[in-house]
């Protein structure tokens, strides 16, 4: 029987990017996606972390995502506009090949925006929106996923849960970010839900037949429902023009119409905005990075929270102890270390 | 007595733009404010309407916003930034003179960005929203306003009402705008409710002590909630970090520390991004303008609403037969032209 174990993320880092390597992923794809869901494990992200290879082995089988793109810069107008084509792969690979730019151009130009077509987004936004702030940048990154929320007065899934982050960069701290779906709750906690046995909460979802349920099961087959209700809806639908239709990649129904099912990541594209505040703030008085504390300090000050700070403490503890993994989740591991694309349906 | 009376929007502009000349406003300033009034009143929006010239007029009586500024364009660097200063005026002529500067730099680097600073905005973003939209150009808007919600967790005023923009350019037809405070409600609707005697619905605010209430001066006392839980509570702190501290300019808790009251107007910037589609789209199959069509079709035949036809529908309706004011409006405005800044507290 094997036992629960405390790894660095380092050798967490070497398992996981092994179990890509064998299911034929190059080393950009299997290096990007490894630290990704290593960041999530790392921060106690668990929808976001190990539980995630399945997904992208699952999706690579399928034949919907090339483990082995090699993401390109095609030619670059000098504009604020950064364009890298993932080829197919996942998108991580593609931000990190297109960062460089989008820093260097938000810097040149005051703001400026990547934009990644032709990709699988299949982790959270959070690892790029932090990316970014990590250059002294804001960032406010989006991407579509596929149909599974109504829009409000709707009874279908047609939006996706389209994601929508934000970051500001802190000096000598974790950045402010946040990154949420636009639904009431992200898919991966609904499928957490399913596996747990577990009822919805109200307000979720919808089922097939357009009423409430807290049926985890009945919510997959019909629709969720987005937050904050017609203003949701409309961010949503933002999400689809800007970050699908206006980089000129698929929005959410073309997205799982490409795909066939919702058991897949999605293949569509991704817009990363970033901000440089020194343009933004020059000429005037104060520095924008102090005065974000202050705001920050009132905040907390009343008793509310900063996002992401669970995030941030989880961090902390897996770097000094290291990532906790339980019995079941190293076995896991080395099943599919052991099977590759096999260990997959 | 006066009669109810129907106008063209031509001659309801005459009478509105003749009681801010009255007032002492400059042509630049009352030109721009008496546009975005009507547009209100045109549009069937009461609480951006004519009902707001007395909150302009008592804003101008307290010395907290200047009727005779002109807005100035400072030197600008080549960059996507263009920044517009309303020298303590009115948001309104400010954002008027760097329209034409933002449409051209978002043309030329694919997205650009317009910063209004010291300016007082006391109208909605969508009439902004639809002028870069009228360029072809997609638009995201966004401002603080002053202490008024407090962040989820917390329970004290520190955010603004914050309110969020976008615009997409549709052909021949109205575009697709949204324009939501990212409280549950706008303070305007909370003192209409006030006004009327009525009770607020549950959710939208709590009392000086932080307890929920459905009093309308109660929740004026104590602190408006964000819409759609955390999930708002993040985007208004976004919005204070983007639109405030980014570009220079007061936070909503500064806001309301230089204006020291929550009746009048504030002081504060103003952010309008505009994204070109052609320039995000080229080299991309498929015409961005077509394809949002079919998104907007695909939502309508659902059942769901886009935002804003309300709006566009008595838009059409004024257009045909006139703008009605009640016999007491009409009344107002006469009373407001003979007294100008004397008719208000």
């Amino acid at each position: 029987m094997t036992d629960s174990r405390l790894l660095t993320t380092g050798e967490l880092s070497e398992r996981v990017e092994a179990i890509f390597r064998k299911a034929g992923f190059n080393a950009a794809q299997a290096g990007a996606v490894t630290r990704v869901i290593v960041a999530g494990e790392r921060d106690a992200c668990k929808s976001h972390g190990i539980y995630r290879i399945e997904g992208a082995l699952r999706t690579v089988k399928a034949g919907k995502v090339r483990p082995d793109a090699e993401p390109e810069v095609p030619p670059q107008n000098a504009s604020a506009i950064v364009k890298v084509n993932a080829k197919g792969g996942f998108a991580n690979p593609a931000f990190e090949l297109g960062l460089p730019l989008l820093v260097e151009r938000a810097r040149t130009y005051g703001l400026a925006a990547l934009v990644i077509n032709d990709c699988t987004h299949f982790s959270a936004l959070w690892p790029e929106v932090e990316a970014v702030t990590e250059q002294g940048l804001a960032a406010l990154v989006m991407c579509p996923s596929y149909s599974a929320v109504a829009p409000t007065g709707g009874n279908k899934p047609l939006l996706g849960t389209n994601p929508f982050g934000f970051g500001w960069p802190r000096r000598g701290k974790p950045p402010y970010v946040f990154d949420f779906a636009t639904s009431v709750a992200a898919r991966g906690e609904i499928e957490l839900h399913r596996r747990a046995g577990k009822p919805l909460p109200e307000g979720w979802a919808i089922d097939a037949d357009g009423r409430p349920t807290t049926d985890p099961s009945a919510a997959l087959a019909g629709a969720m429902l987005p937050f904050g209700g017609h203003k949701g809806s409309a961010i949503g639908t933002m999400i689809e023009l800007l970050a699908g239709i206006m980089i000129g990649d698929l929005t959410s129904p073309e997205a799982l119409e490409a795909l066939g099912t919702t058991t897949l990541a999605p293949a569509h594209g991704e817009l990363v905005l970033a901000f440089s505040p020194e343009k933004f703030a020059a000429g005037r008085s104060g520095d924008p990075f102090a005065r974000a504390e202050i705001l920050f300090e009132t905040i907390v000050g009343q008793g509310a929270r900063l996002p992401s700070q669970r995030r941030f403490a989880a961090r902390a503890k897996s770097q000094a102890e290291g990532v906790a993994l339980s019995a079941a989740e190293v076995a896991q591991l080395d099943r599919l270390l052991a099977l590759g694309v096999d260990a997959v349906d």
